[in-house]
């Protein structure tokens, strides 16, 4: 059993404000009770939506006390519109917080290229502050849902100097997931106090391998956005490398989790697959062609079929663009080797490896032989349920 | 009515050989009355089939007097063994032919990692030669089809100089299609005379703007091969710029329409759409846009869900890694503009793109009013038919 999932002085809530043609919880609110140090990651596609191109500006302060963040509408393509929209959900939430404007970020997520219903979040407001609450961090990860069918939560506790801090991160999928980055939106929020600079680089540092190491469905979002606010309310300060030693790796794992919750809970999945490129000439070309396979639909379809279709892993290996020796190749899932110096292991083997295939959790182990690098990329399976979801996704 | 598929001086033929699990013809035979002039181009992948590797060595001679295709295996990760059997392929059919072993090119397809039993071809390889006939192109088609539910032919008569010559195509599909080259397998037979270096130049051309601009499921093949065999039997000599005139645009058609029909029965599709970006700084970055939007799981779901998601097809556009400016992108659906600067016109037009959508073929342009440059790209719709295909491939 985990720790109630709080981090001390930041309160939360989700409620339900309309956006959403069912009903469901839709708005969500975080507060932290004195300003926190604030550091974020955002989308790189070059089509980037209203509020991250206001949190992008906003974010340069290096301080925030609140974000409030939407499901149902990613208040993207909605030209100079969408940026007023943007502004005007943190102008709600500032006055009725009563904190200045230029402390609260926002985040949006839903359909493409409708006008937000901004006066639903404006009319939704008072009950959302209302419902602030230490241990409200599960219905914001419900508010921010979207195809998702489970909410996403972290929770950590570490020590430094015998004083405890803890870390909370929420995060939602569920498709255009693929680096970078591959989180649709992650808030995390912690107590210790930390400096600006070292927030942003623990925040890129966690992000490198794990939100930007999953894929989904090879898309992109325009809405991509994770933050991390620090309000040093745990009285530990991470001023030093061995803290810091203490508090990155508590942040990977908060971010691994969640990471690889997303790609577990993409749309459609039923298996999450770790695809480990090893003996590879360099880290770059080990994560290149670990990301070719963990994008490859006829690799996915092959997992979903529970087929140990080898081939297909070979076939995407070999169109990564990394020079290689395919008769070399070593391919193992979990460990029942399949394949061996570029050949088939034979009929036996396949037996044992569809009995891998059927389980939920496993690892694709590729082994180009041609040095000491290895890499790994998280992806699911490919099914039927994806193509539905996404055939009938605005209807 | 087009004229029966024959062109002077070739035979054809398609057999059963019981490559394949369900009885259909598995194995096909090109042969040229003269040895031909052949020109190739192979898959870019770096895991290349043993087919792919023995005709790389062997075309380099210009001349080739068969071609001896098998669908039902691959003939690829199959090591040393492999390539023997390509040879052996070669060996058994110039033996029944009598003519020299290195005049005969081979090709297969299916799936990847099987030893290819070659013992069945040599035992059908009677039967294969015995049916050669002019006309035998459709058994051909038909012999080397995998997921293809249609065969492929495309026939064409050009006139250079009074004289008439004939262009004949055949292809297959129909999964792990894309670019370069994103033909599974494609040969070309020809009646006019002309040399091994303006033969693969035409056929670098030709695929340039056909082959290389469809996409079925973003994965490129380890068997991809397309031949041209010129047999000069026409009478037909293209030795100039003129008579390449009347050649290349023949050549160019016949590639189109085949690669047309690739992606119109790629793995499920119910539907072939252009790609069309416009108004790019350079044609690289338009072709770029267009097959990152060709690739789209998300927007290849929404065209069979038949839902005008423009969103998705700019989220598309904005992953590409092309500079662009969003607030200037218009989006039509056949004429139907959906994105005005970047933003949506409104339900209205929403009622007539769908109508567009229904349609089994249609074409989405994307203007980026960047500069003057336009490129296509064929694809089609993401159908559960095509995970129902790739998850059950080998069972």
């Amino acid at each position: 059993m985990l720790s109630q999932p709080v981090c001390r002085g930041f309160k939360a809530a989700g409620v339900a404000a309309g956006l959403k043609k069912n009903g469901n919880p839709d708005l969500g609110l975080i507060f932290s009770e004195v300003p926190a140090t604030v550091a974020g990651v955002f989308t790189q596609n070059k089509v980037q939506a209203a509020p991250v191109r206001y949190d992008r500006e906003r974010i340069k302060s290096g301080r925030c006390q609140a974000v409030i963040v939407n499901s149902g509408n990613a208040n993207c393509c909605t030209g100079p519109k969408g940026i007023e929209h943007a502004a005007g959900m943190a102008q709600i939430m500032a006055a009725r917080l009563g904190i200045a404007a230029d402390l609260v970020l926002v985040a949006s997520t839903g359909v493409i290229g409708e006008p937000l219903p901004i006066e639903k979040i404006d009319a939704a407001a008072p009950d959302l502050v209302q419902s602030l609450r230490p241990d409200g961090f599960s219905d914001l990860a419900e508010a921010i849902m979207t195809t998702d069918t489970v909410p996403k939560i972290v929770f950590k506790e570490g020590r430094i100097s015998d004083k405890s801090f803890t870390i909370l991160g929420i995060a939602k999928g569920a498709g255009m997931i693929h680096p970078d980055m591959a989180t649709m939106l992650c808030f995390i929020c912690t107590d210790v106090e930390i400096s600006v600079d070292r927030l942003q680089n623990a925040l890129n540092n966690a992000i490198r391998h794990t939100f930007n190491r999953i894929s989904i469905d090879g898309d992109t979002s325009t809405n991509d956005t994770a933050l991390i606010l620090a309000n040093g309310r745990s009285g530990v300060r991470v001023s030093n490398s061995e803290a810091l030693q203490h508090f990155q790796p508590l942040l990977d794992d908060v971010c691994l989790q969640l990471a690889k919750m997303l790609v577990k809970d993409g749309e459609g999945a039923t298996k999450l697959v770790e695809i480990r490129v090893k003996g590879a000439r360099s880290a770059q070309d080990a994560h290149r062609i670990a990301n070719t396979i963990a994008g490859s639909n006829l690799v996915k379809t092959a997992f979903f079929g529970e087929d140990a279709n080898w081939g297909r892993i070979l076939g995407a290996t070999g169109r990564a663009g990394v020079p290689l020796d395919p008769d070399k190749i070593d391919v193992f899932f979990n460990d029942i080797q399949m394949v061996k110096a570029g050949m088939g292991c034979g009929k036996a083997v396949e037996v044992e490896a569809t009995r891998v295939l059927k389980t939920p959790e496993f690892t694709v182990t590729v082994d180009l032989h041609l040095g000491n690098e290895s890499e790994s990329v998280f992806t699911c399976d490919f099914s039927l349920d994806y193509v539905r979801i996404n055939a009938d996704y605005r209807s």
